[in-house]
């Protein structure tokens, strides 16, 4: 078998995908997490007015050095009222009260003497001091929050003050996963002989799809069985935009899921990778929706599906998958174990500002090692034709859970 | 008054701090983004047998010179048979079986060829090629995942894999907030005068407990009314082990806040701060839940919450707030404008391995600009005596959605 090189493979999954991102509206408090699916806009300028930056005393800046003011009205935030303050007056005013007409400057309570109706100025300030102009925060027709944009928590506010109530999201896609393997029991059941193991793929992608934006959909265990591996990817096709296997791509006697996908595709998107785990991969188009096939093993098929699934993923929110790629100095030599295009688990911390990648800790063997992917799901991208990489290099590294 | 330095206020909060994490359990697929409360640790070897890592035939190395070998069984993937290899057998085995007894290497299929029982090996392996000897992954014993950890992906699969199907996570702690002031409406009201603001704090602040794992409790908006503010921060008491309030703090004639919870205070943690912005910040301890009042300004408010809130969730989820800070490198010259301890909006970026900080885009202006805190919610740390940055110096950055 001719494995197709991995850029092409990407490449591949990229020109197949067609899908617009769907909209929905959500509650402001619900859109947390969710991507913004239209830019957001103001609608007015922030303050409308000038406003006052702190409790303190309005008046016209012309009239600071000319002894004690008059002091003739106070104006609490929220109220409105159009008083004019005139020459050698001044007009209480607090924080986020609007500026009275007239007055351009505010003294701060700390910086002035009240006796009465007089205020007399101890410490003076410049002309406009603790006034917030028009626009100070921003215009009408700024683009405040643009479309594909994460809503973390500073969107949800700025959303707040634009009276954005309801949200326009783009739909989270749905990914359905079904484990295959006669060896593999679900969680609680008992294993019922040594041959059997617990299965741990199903739950993995599932969380790696819901981290990254997506809905999962359990399918549960299909162990070998052919007919209901098929039945049950057909199932989930129904009610999903990705349907994920793992096990069962492989050339051996019991590797029944990439016959069934071929039977069911489309189009043939990528049929193998020059990638290392995963080199079986295959990823079919049935209308508009994705099988994608990772292998049977814990790391191989969490890390092939962050290079493809996540992928899938990442367009159909309308999201950069680049975005998950940092660079950083390599702090051991590695050599390449493989001919392909490899993955390799590893960590990335950051010192002094910079960028570090290190396999401390990360165990060689086989790609069953799903714990090498514990602390942040970082790994190491070494390109085909690369066979060592040396200390204090620079290396890519690709964050899967980002 | 005299405003208590930034890292004494920090060390004041810390040394309050007196709660235990409290413990729930929540199915696997829950605990997704949750904090481990325990160390999980391993019961079993993974994996437990020697295991095969690919399709192929069970061999004595010792025999792979001799010529064609006898094919005398199949073993698939969980079935458990105590076949013996013997001199000169094979028998054909598949990705997860356990390795069959006597043998010690595994051919792929992919290097012999096959003539009814007799299988000729084409090309020769290493001695233990493809056997997945016990303990690969992990032994029983390990330390997984340790308690504190948030509950990523890999996390998931791993405690999948090691039989966890409840798994116990901290307790969520609660934030109740609530808006005070005046001249601020709630989502989806109208703006009675121009006077009026559209409240954006109290959900800023609330995501932003979200964000960092905790529940959150909105409490309204209590306006300038003194008995409703009181009575609200007591409902909040009732229901959350953190209450925040959100301006009232300076000294002006509305600022009620200060004096409420003064009032209700058992032990007062922090009465102000040298730092901009924020220096009006309270932060009160009511047995062993905690008060803490925010100014009013929408960046103020998040910023302080961050500096002050945030580490007590933290603290109650038992995870380092020290993991939020980074170092970066300054694009540009930034002049201090006050003499405090500053927290100034900026961006943080990567670039070729590393992190560069940067002013350009964020506004100038008073505290009250929220919108300087969109795209990743980061602010510049500049400690009091500092009065110049200076660009390509290193700098400490705060994450504040981390």
């Amino acid at each position: 078998m001719a494995w197709t090189p991995y850029k092409e493979t990407v490449a591949r999954l990229e020109k197949s995908f067609t899908c617009k991102a769907r909209v929905e509206v959500v509650g402001l408090m619900e859109a947390r997490g969710r991507i913004l699916a239209r830019d957001s806009i103001a609608q007015e300028n922030q303050p409308a007015f000038p406003t006052s930056e702190m409790d303190g005393y309005a008046i016209r800046y012309v009239d600071q050095e000319k002894g004690a003011l008059t002091l003739t009205h106070r104006v609490p935030a929220g109220t409105e009222i159009s008083l004019h303050v005139g020459e050698c007056e001044c007009i209480k005013t607090f924080t986020g009260s609007l500026l009275s007409e007239g007055a351009d400057t505010i003294i701060p309570i700390e910086n002035v003497e009240v006796e009465g109706d007089k205020v007399r100025i101890v410490t003076a300030v410049k002309e406009g001091f603790a006034v917030r102009p028009v626009g100070e925060g921003y215009r009408a027709g700024d683009v405040m929050v643009t479309k594909g944009t994460r809503i973390g928590f500073a969107e949800i506010g700025v959303l707040a003050g634009l009276g954005c109530v309801q949200v326009p999201v783009v739909v989270r896609p749905r990914v359905a996963v079904l484990a295959t393997g006669s060896e593999i029991v679900d969680l609680g059941e008992a294993l019922p002989t040594p041959a059997h193991i617990r299965s741990s793929n199903h739950v993995t992608i599932a969380a790696m799809a819901q981290h990254a934006g997506a809905e999962a959909v359990l399918l549960g265990i299909a162990g070998d069985d052919k007919a209901l591996i098929k039945q049950r990817i057909v199932e989930g096709l129904a009610c999903a935009d990705i349907v994920v296997t793992t096990g069962g791509v492989s050339v051996g006697d019991y590797d029944f899921v990439k016959d069934i996908i071929g039977d069911l595709a489309v189009e043939t998107i990528i049929e193998g990778a020059d990638i290392k785990p995963g080199r079986h991969i295959r990823v079919v188009k049935v209308g508009e929706k994705y099988i994608v096939a990772l292998p049977g093993f814990p790391y191989s098929s969490a890390v092939v599906f962050g290079l493809y699934g996540l992928r899938l993923v990442d367009a159909m929110l309308g999201r950069d998958y680049a975005r998950r790629f940092c660079t950083a100095t390599l702090e051991e030599e590695y050599a390449k174990r493989s001919k392909f295009t490899e993955f390799t688990a590893c960590d990335v911390r950051e010192k002094e500002g910079k960028l570090f990648a290190t396999l401390e800790g990360k165990k060689l063997g086989s790609s069953a090692i799903l714990n090498n992917l514990l602390g942040g799901a970082t790994v190491l991208c070494i390109p085909k034709e690369t066979t060592l990489l040396k200390k204090g290099e620079n290396v890519e590294v690709l964050r899967l859970e980002m």
